[in-house]
């Protein structure tokens, strides 16, 4: 797909070609090597590419075998067709001419089409990314950690929880179908009021599956106003599911999608 | 230096060694390829090792390169001594093994001493950090970007600046010796306040030379109660220098320790 067009219609595209709003997640832990890194790698997508609409590697679980996993990184993107998004969770927070390099390390070397950011450093750590024509930036608003508490979920001398102060401060800053939000599954209540700051931004949810959030309640949530704007991203869920990956996968696109046309019907 | 000493004592014994309070940064930005910033940092190492107490590479111009660039990095880490500190800015921010997975990639995998980190997941982002023993982490608190204005210099619900309640976080959870602090070396007052806030922390600062801090009132302003516990970090400003590299690190280095010495005059 063209990238003259903004992310968001890109990403719609991938979820009307794919019929899912499910995003696989690569998160390679535990291999003895990058060898190995990359084989499981191959099997998840090949079993799953047909049931998701993205595809989202986390750069940590390839860093970890130095040069050779990030050269793994490189090979998997040549298995992702151009009709699926490729989301690089790298969690980048700098700024200037660092930022800049991330952003040419990640959408021009490695071909992301959307990459997660983190917010902290304020505009500066995003407007390098917003800068590449029909490419994504997910930022990291409110996580489903415990740590959440210590920073996010505190609340700011006017009383805006931290999470909402940095959803609304990303979302204006949007040249156009270019932000997303990561908001963790679990807690429904946020990603409500999170869909509330942002009517217009797709929310990236992960946590089900491993961490336990349930769909249901995280996709009513966060469904936009025309019955969209959700992307759930699954990780161990899939690649370590006894039933296989292919299985895993048609499973919780299944249930994504019920859960969506439940939410629809109960309006 | 062993590993079983903590990082803090592994950075005073580089600092004795080197007589240096210069930490040279490798940002190998708009070169051509991975050979090309191999070179130039190759040559920034040898002019400057004798003058600094640390080496801090950016892993962004690094990654820009692919699986390249991250292999350059790698052939760096052999060419800096044990007795000196190799500090890996790579601000990195996730949780559970994901953050795993980043320590053992940078701590383990490539051999950093210490790497930058981004706070705003909370205590889950920096504890798989502490727990390597001998090693650092410098935590992101007020940064000299404009858009530190828009999350960091904010104020909380009970009146503290978002950037002096992540320092007061990381402090607490330091098992001992084992955390440091950011903080651009643009403001002054913000160093002071953050040296009332952790009067043990050793503080980072970066921004003298390129981005224009006073290098003599940051250094006032950081110094502990032993007129130690301060590191400065200058990359553009001797990589790039006219006088050569050899010759600014010694520069910057002398002008440091002056700073340091009318300080203490100054008490």
């Amino acid at each position: 797909m063209a990238t003259s067009q903004p992310f968001a219609a890109r990403l719609r595209e991938a979820i009307e070609r794919s019929g899912s709003l499910l995003c696989v997640g690569l998160d390679p832990s535990g291999c003895a090597g990058a060898a190995e890194a990359e084989r499981l790698c191959a099997e998840v997508l090949e079993a799953t590419l047909d049931h998701v609409c993205a595809v989202k590697p986390n750069a940590a679980f390839f860093a970890q075998h130095g040069s050779a996993g990030w050269a793994v990184l490189e090979r998997l993107r040549a298995r992702v067709p151009s009709d699926r998004m490729l989301i690089v969770d790298a969690k980048v927070g700098d700024i200037g001419t660092t930022a800049e390099a991330y952003a040419g390390a990640l959408f021009d070397r490695l071909g992301a089409d959307a990459v997660t950011v983190n917010p902290l450093m304020g505009e500066d750590a995003l407007r390098p990314f917003l800068e590449w024509p029909g490419r994504g930036v997910f930022v990291l608003t409110r996580t489903s950690n415990p740590g959440a508490a210590d920073v996010l979920e505190r609340r700011l001398d006017d009383g805006t929880p931290v999470y909402a102060h940095l959803a609304r401060l990303a979302v204006s800053w949007d040249p156009g179908g270019a932000v997303g939000l990561v908001v963790g599954a679990t807690a429904p209540e946020a990603i409500a009021q999170l869909r509330r700051v942002a009517p217009g931004a797709t929310l990236l949810l992960p946590g089900v599956g491993a961490q336990g959030g349930s769909v249901e309640a995280a996709i009513t949530a966060g469904l936009d106003a025309a019955g969209a704007g959700v992307v759930v991203s699954v990780s161990r869920g899939i690649a370590n599911a006894p039933e296989g990956p292919a299985a895993a996968a048609r499973h919780w696109r299944d249930r994504i999608d019920a859960a969506r046309q439940g939410a629809l019907a109960g309006r």
